[in-house]
């Protein structure tokens, strides 16, 4: 809970989140997520780097027990799914058991479904289970269906549905501080990366701030690679692209600049 | 490792597996995740459940934790990514380290790669990097590009490209000792998840061998739900699915059988 006791960014840390996906439809194969990869994308976006995923099963355990170890050990944590108005929906409740807090009805989010409602049945007892919140919660606007994300802690409790959670994390977008930028350049080749792999290296090791990544492919029946390198010092990053752009020319192969 | 000493499949017992995604390409957004999905239904044929997901980074402490972690409460655990070979791929060497054991080339994977690389410009020391294995593994065949996937106790490491990693998994087909297979039923409705709560909560208590997850959907400007059951007991599932489409119905609404 670090970040929340800072009122300002610093550009010089590593501001990092972890991610919990709450859902048995993951893990049985029914449904592929969709979530991980936008909210790393926008997590790059706000200077917060994704340092681990867990998938876990709608059960209050594992839901406890990964709250507690990944909300410890990063400066933000963001969950996705369970948060609906159903039984397997158990997100509140681990969240809330987790901090050893009660869980209440929000009286904001109450009222922005009683809004949502009125022309759509009123306010069952089912549709208020998405009012409540672990105690001391603010919540995160949803301007598609109504039911708001929960903010607790440094805990950023979002839908599993991707597009609300994408709304969600618009909502939250240039809120949290955040450090410099991962930024990234890629560079492809129609190169099998084994025969540039000492390269690769030799490139890295030169360029301290930069991770070369090499994502190999076989596509129209070539073998090829992109390298992707990822810095947050801009013009070190520069210099570690053209180095590499240079090296596999002069190895006699081809770079695109950009990526295949 | 409980499923090493056990030469035949229980079916009463529940096996279980996790799966660890090592790459920092998951975790900065740039490549989505396509292992998940399939290794989990490839995991319910075999009767085994798919328990927990991890996505780490290409980091040797961070790939130890989980692997010990995980390989200590589950009967199996699965790896992805990582066994490439270029300097980002450790996770053999991460796997050895979390095991205590040292880093052998594998002879047969070595023929291998010679034979696959006798006219692709022959065994470079790093195409040699992926005869590497843990001292004890042995090879999972792979039929596409000749790096094979490895078996170290109850630990399958397989490629992170997903048509190689399918590839493996086709290779250890009814090789794992397992369960009786989780089976589903899904059953659709156009209805807000909200105003069936109630009954789905009373058609899963009465029906303690299932699971029922409800899924919301926005489609053709409607609102929508799919209803999946799981259990391993047919008999208590197809009761379940009875009552479930009856429930529905005797409250109003339309229910699809197979899903919308």
């Amino acid at each position: 809970m670090r970040a929340m006791s800072e009122p300002m960014s610093d550009p010089e840390r590593i501001y990092t989140a972890a991610l919990i996906v709450i859902g048995d439809e993951i893990l049985s194969g029914r449904t592929q997520d969709k979530n991980i990869a936008p909210i790393a994308l926008w997590l790059n976006l706000q200077g917060i780097r994704l340092a681990e995923v867990r998938v876990v099963a709608d059960r209050t355990e594992a839901i406890v027990e990964a709250v507690n170890l990944l909300r410890a050990r990063n400066d933000y944590l963001f969950t996705t799914g369970g948060i609906g108005p159903t039984h397997d929906d158990i997100t509140v409740d681990a969240i809330s058991e987790a901090l050893g807090v009660p869980v209440v009805v929000h009286p904001h989010a109450r009222s922005v479904l009683e809004t949502y409602y009125a022309a759509r049945g009123g306010l069952t007892d089912a549709r208020l289970r998405m009012a409540r919140v672990p105690e001391g919660a603010s919540l995160i606007q949803n301007r598609m269906s109504g039911a708001p994300g929960i903010q607790v802690a440094n805990i950023y409790i979002l839908a599993g549905v991707p597009h609300i959670a994408a709304l969600m994390l618009d909502a939250l977008s240039g809120q949290l501080p955040g450090g410099r930028p991962l930024i990234s350049r890629t560079v492809g080749c129609w190169v099998p990366e084994s025969e540039v792999a000492e390269l690769l290296r030799i490139t890295e090791r030169e360029h301290p701030s930069c991770q070369i990544g090499s994502y190999p492919f076989f596509r129209e029946g070539r073998v090829g690679a992109n390298f992707v390198i990822r810095s947050v010092d801009e013009a070190d990053l520069d210099g570690c692209e053209t180095a590499l752009i240079e090296r596999l020319g002069g190895a006699g192969h081809e770079p695109v600049e950009g990526g295949i």
